[in-house]
């Protein structure tokens, strides 16, 4: 059986560790598209040159972004990756994540939920620096074809967009190779750059990286709603609903809730829903 | 004295080592301005993702960089950076670059020309793999108000264009924040980054990489007039004898000439010319 939920709730998983510096952070802010069209203003600078560098809080993803690979060594668990989609991802960030960093991160599988045909894996990955825990990611991992192991079938997805106009909508362009940009922080699964492998999974081109999306529409809600302030962000979740072809234009619409912002993403060329049941919740600004 | 020919020109330099795998290749690439608009065009894609990935000759001076930046380390010279503009490149090609390498590298200062109001400081740079000798790098520094030394003021430029149509014209794009890609490969100079740098230095904004319009021409002789070979290319030298902003389009203009091409390059929407005196020497195909 692919999906053992007894061994897998109770795998014991080694440690990893990881680390990044300047330019992992400058590469990843062009991989979700900052400098496009905005080369030289000064407040997108500060995503892709070294003075006042920032850190999106979505790059919390990147140093762990093994965790996910390697998913199928955990005791219980054995998924066929041409069938996995990412579902969901939540990110809190226990505090702002430095411009450089060195974390041991703890993994876990903290829930399994049985969707019928598909199996819903919860990965948990706890990371800490030296001054303690840093961020936390869960990666909802939808499993096609591993379901029916019995058991809960999870929880419903929150976040629901209110019934109003949004306070603010914004469009973030992306380029025709902006995946074979974002791919060098760690995500190479064919699907975003081979044109053979994405037409066998059924796509016309390669598609973008969803964490690619997850950035942009992070980003779009930071300048636009935060004014640039990226260590207001204390946790992010997101749904993938949808997904974006390299080249299209995330539109990203919000909702001010007060202590989180409520934001949801489309293409622009489709109007596809690419996000959803999403939501940023906020610390007071330092 | 900040040039003491007779200390450079005998001075002993410890050797340098670096390593670089297909991540640095692709990142190259991309900061060349490759995949812009072509992200699913199969030749492209041995620029830009691992399969069938090839490597730029171009390249080569990308491992050994280090060396100019710790010029002023070297016994008999200390240039203001902030005077100093790349003059030529010669890259002599050994052997094909591979898509991963681990190289020695040699450094001496090959020559001290003295121009009058500047010095002209050639430092070649010989890189060895396991398997023997692979590139030599030839970076000749202009360094403005360090002449005076006395001696040569050295060699004519060569490798003029022929006075005919030229046999090939390519352009190629480049984005807006081409340059804050390119950085990411080595050359960290604020003035192709920071507007108020740029400023400062007399440019309207940061312009690009000379050693990226390098790459970028390179990549044009090779598609245009190699199909694709890079392998090919056995010698690349070029002056430097403008500037391009972000987001021009490098035109190249190409002459074959038996067992070699000759290029030059100019900005599609100023008309500058940006390369000249350059050559591409060929060797078979093999």
């Amino acid at each position: 059986m692919p999906i053992d939920p007894v061994l897998a709730l109770n795998a014991t998983i080694p440690p990893a560790h990881a680390e990044w510096d300047t330019d992992d952070v400058i590469l990843y802010h062009l991989g979700i598209g900052a400098g496009i069209g905005k080369a030289t203003d000064p407040a997108e600078l500060e995503y892709t040159y070294e003075r006042n560098l920032k850190v999106l809080p979505s790059f919390g993803v990147i140093p762990v972004f093994d965790a996910l690979l390697n998913m199928n060594s955990i005791d219980g668990i054995d998924v066929n990756f041409a069938l996995v989609l990412h579902g969901e991802q939540d990110l809190v960030l226990h505090r702002p994540i430095p411009t450089s960093g060195s974390i041991e991160s703890e993994v876990r599988v903290a829930g399994l939920y049985d969707k019928g045909k598909a199996g819903l894996v919860v990965l948990e990955v706890e990371s800490s620096d030296a001054d303690g825990p840093l961020f936390t990611n869960r990666f909802s991992i939808f499993a096609r074809s591993e379901g029916g192991f019995g058991g809960d079938s999870g929880p419903k997805p929150g976040n629901v967009a209110p019934d109003r106009e949004p306070d603010a909508v914004t469009a973030s362009p992306t380029m025709t190779h902006q995946a074979l940009i974002y791919r060098l922080s760690g995500d190479k699964n064919p699907l975003h750059a081979d044109p053979e492998f994405a037409a066998i999974a059924g796509f016309p081109t390669p598609i973008l990286h969803g964490l690619c999306t997850y950035g942009a529409a992070c980003k779009a809600v930071v300048d636009t709603m935060l004014d640039g302030d990226a260590a207001r962000v204390a946790r992010y979740q997101v749904r993938f609903s949808g997904i974006v072809f390299p080249g299209e234009t995330i539109v990203t619409s919000m909702w001010d809730e007060g202590d989180r912002i409520v934001p949801t993403a489309a293409t622009e060329e489709r109007g596809d829903t690419v996000l959803s049941n999403a939501a940023l919740w906020l610390r007071s600004p330092s």
